[in-house]
């Protein structure tokens, strides 16, 4: 019998892939998905794509308590997560969380940013942040997971390499970052219309995106420095899909550097992160609805600046896939288990 | 060991559709993938979205007669498949053919819409249509199975349960169905461009579509009579998805009759045709990337016309994901083998 | 000096068109722009489009009274114009409005598909239903205008040259159309979201469309005798555009019609109606931001079924370049005035 | 009766626009459009969208001789126009030519990005770049325009004021550039098919694009000295848009600086410069159709970097409408007339 899975906010889309990834496997069970305004509906009839895969019913998350999980995702708004996993860490229950709660180790940086006060302080410090490129031996016994945001895991793999190796000056650092509008959400709202989102491309948050200190910390992490990043955010008329496009400069232009080989060898033994052979462009339909990210590398001109290229798909990569790479670490299971079936494309 | 596989015409959106679908599996191995144009090139290098999936390469079709394949499908275009099959078959090899070669068991019929002589009229007869929901058990045990069209499969599934009971006027029907792009193919052509495709909505051969004779011989089966369709196909700006939207008006409109019940009795026992309840509407993207066609069946104001919405993915039920269920059933395996994850939505 | 428009509503996607249309034109002036949710907010800064051509801010509808307008578009929801109606006229205003509240002459009919009472029976027999081609004349002198809706739009004028000939069986008729999402207005909803509504295609309202008594008192009128049309609306992933696909049925099949010429003879001088060569398919980009409706008539296989295909702007021909059109009319200018610059293709 | 006008290569995408945005006016008047593959063919039946709009045919290239054209448009491919300017200026023509032939001063550079040998270097140092922010008073006397590319027209314009004011390094720009896909013609081609770029997103020619000499070029005049650009362009899922996200770092970031100050004062006679208040982001679909760039100026964090967001229309600001400007200036017409009509939208 598979290991019981609970998932609190099961009506947006991070909640309903998380069962598109999660329902087709024997080895662990959704027995619990909660949802304040469906409670008593059936998860089919809000997904019809997933007619056929469960006969669940959304519970009302106040019920969590009475039913008896193995681990339980948060797929809930900024804020809810922080309220409730004392007690069920109390209860020992395991915890990924995709929402922000857990991912600043800087609490005041964390409610500046989120403009509220952080209601279990003392549990962000045990949180591990799910980047398993770097955290993996941590997570795998961690009780409480911070998964990371979907900006920040495309740009932090995309800049990690150059960072560890302290080839590039990390007070200078862009990324031009582009993603599909589920990372929105699915609440309904006017600038999210198909009639104004589509055949449309726009900036947003220029002066200052949540995900900026969530980057900063994790390539700081990285360079063993102080970093500073210009993060400019824009949105896509695409459904699914991160594109970043990273700028850094060579701190030692004149020096050899074997840009591909130092990209290839930092992910050789990643399951998920594939750097493409030199001169590519990956394309984000090229990892539609899998936990792949796609990096390439180029120094244009043979100039100062390098350029780093990566996708992913927001959802999977950038959510609900990388909480179940964490879950299957957490669990001991294969890395990759549920995890390989290959993106839809065309 | 898996059963070996072939496939004739690889890089064609069928081709790489089948790849998708068959690269996980365990049961099958892939062994020979041709393409004329692209021989001796990595299939990874044309379709980045299988790198890690399969290390094969192109090769020459003439290769094929060197390969060990159980089975060959021939993803190519219409006029290829009916050159080869004999030689095949003569080797003990099996046959699904995605193309139209072999569906039409009127031969005179076929050479006046394909524009061409039939090259091998004598295995046309022994052809078995591959629409498991009628033709489950010969299926079985053919050597020769014509895969069917894309909108015919859903116009078919669609008309069926009416036709069968004979509760309409086989004479009046209709059929508005509307397709992504991908039904067209992978060829380089203006009017598939993105810049003329998207944003715009239009019908195509309207006068006479190749599907319409192959629709009217499986509506004819059904109805045990002549019928007459008129069938008008649409361009949609989606990739995969196609929605048939079918009237037919009520023999005898004053009997009562439960539509519901009639459809939800007929496919009952079928994996891949989904009943949706009374009142509902059918999306394409409930069934993107999955082998599932929906159906539901309404009778607007109670009046005399009946009108069933089918979707399937043209790509999947509409022709890689038919064949792979035609190709479980030659091999004795589970028809759902490889063919069970949820659809990928949103 | 031009006529003084007010616009009440101007926050939606027919008010936003109407200012397209209006703002660059001399002969008439824009003086009013109402909205509830943003009185005091400029409309450029709404609407980013109008930066440059109108310094207007939107006021409270309160104010309308105030000021003094020729004439009175109404772009608010159904059920605003028909309580406001009779002051305005009494004021000496003239009024179109872009809502429902006047279509219906039948108005327990009204009631019974609005859900409401109405509230001024009496206006309703005076309102002339601005369908230009059918009614001229009495546009030109109507002191209140009910502008028909979209869909209605292209299914009457692709059905009157059949109906008004007395060609076809008016009892079976068939209309499916499909409508871009803009047709649903400018109100956040899950359903329109981008991550719904693109990549996807469905029928809706299948049991019954507030559209269909519309359509079917026009027809009726066109036809001398009752009407039953089945109509079935679908959603498009398109900003804007409706292509309607009608299906009639010849009452004898077996006379020589020439249909090309019945189409071009009843449209010859109709500015926005263009009938198309033998065998064309419109497109709906043909017609984008343009208050042309095209037209293609065919009878496939030379069969008893006559299939029309219409596109229309929904927003233009369907709505605010119909009421331009309506507007000219009643002002005794050019009918085509400010409505001829072509369309926005690609 | 206006000037009269030819056009070369009217079938890709900047020549239906050029008709689009010329046919509906009184003082010119497209008399000659050429296509060497159409040659006979009524422009409408290849742009239906141009029905009632011209009743001109294509006709072949060779027959320009013959027609009486004040100032001819070139629409072709690179390459062409070097090739008949001479005998065409001998002959008393003014040109604008939309290819990319007379836009680099530098010969041996333009041999170098295109591939071949300049055909008429002799008249490259007459050609005036016809960016009328730059070249305004040049151009009304220019008897040759080389009209600026669609990339390099959006990243001058938000480069400018920060370069001639000298407030940046000029050797560490970077353009982060995203366009529809109209920007690549109207050929056939695997890529932009609509199977292939919608849903997705990539960059492209990361290594180096024929845009950044011609964009180095224009931004080293405004520095006055040498500059070095870090370009990487990007394939939108649009038809028509292109963003431009700039990034410059301040040469003294201690110095009080009014950023929106100086763009504003740089463009406030400009008509088709729109400068957006402080904390814009402009989008594309705000100027669609529109020969208007909008610019949006920040800097993030108050940090050294400057992000300056562009946008513009490729097909019209970026194409054809700057080359409808050039030529108003050219026939001392209003600079913005027959460019007036608000942006469609939604």
């Amino acid at each position: 019998m598979g290991r019981r899975i609970g998932i609190i906010g099961g009506t947006g889309y991070t909640g309903v892939e998380l069962l598109r990834l999660l329902a087709p496997r024997d080895d662990v069970e959704v027995v619990f998905v909660s949802s304040r305004g469906q409670a008593g509906t059936r998860l089919d009839a809000v997904f019809p794509s997933l007619r056929g895969h469960t006969d669940l019913a959304f519970r009302d998350p106040a019920e969590l308590a009475g039913a008896e999980c193995d681990l339980v995702f948060f797929a809930t708004p900024n804020g809810t997560a922080m309220r409730q996993a004392p007690a069920l860490l109390d209860a020992g229950r395991r915890i990924i969380d995709l929402s922000a709660d857990f991912r600043l180790q800087d609490i005041p940086l964390w409610e500046r940013w989120y403009g509220q006060a952080h209601a279990c302080p003392e549990q962000v410090a045990e949180a591990v942040y799910g980047l398993p490129e770097v955290n993996r031996e941590a997570i795998r016994t961690a009780r409480l997971v911070a998964n990371p945001g979907c900006y920040p895991t495309a740009v932090q793999l995309g800049f990690l390499p150059l960072l560890e190796a302290g080839l590039v000056d990390a007070s200078t650092l862009i990324a031009d970052a582009k993603s599909g509008v589920t990372g929105a959400g699915r609440g309904a709202s006017v600038p999210m219309l198909f009639a104004e989102a589509a055949d449309n491309f726009k900036a947003y948050a220029t002066d200052g995106h949540r995900h900026l200190p969530e980057i900063e910390q994790g390539l700081a992490r990285a360079a063993g420095d102080v970093v500073a990043l210009t993060f400019t955010p824009h949105l896509l008329p695409l459904i699914r899909g991160i594109h970043a496009t990273l700028y850094a400069r060579l701190a030692n232009p004149a020096a050899a550097i074997d840009l591909q080989a130092l990209y290839e060898a930092r992910y050789r033994d990643e399951p998920f992160v594939d750097v493409m052979p030199g001169g590519s462009q990956p394309e984000t339909r090229s990892v539609r609805g899998s936990n792949t990210v796609r990096l390439a590398v180029h120094r244009p001109q043979g100039r100062d600046t390098v350029v780093v290229l990566a996708v992913e798909d927001n959802l999977v990569k950038g959510a609900a896939g990388q909480a179940v790479q964490n879950m299957n670490l957490m669990f001991g299971l294969a890395e990759t288990a549920g995890l390989d079936a290959p993106p839809l494309s065309p």
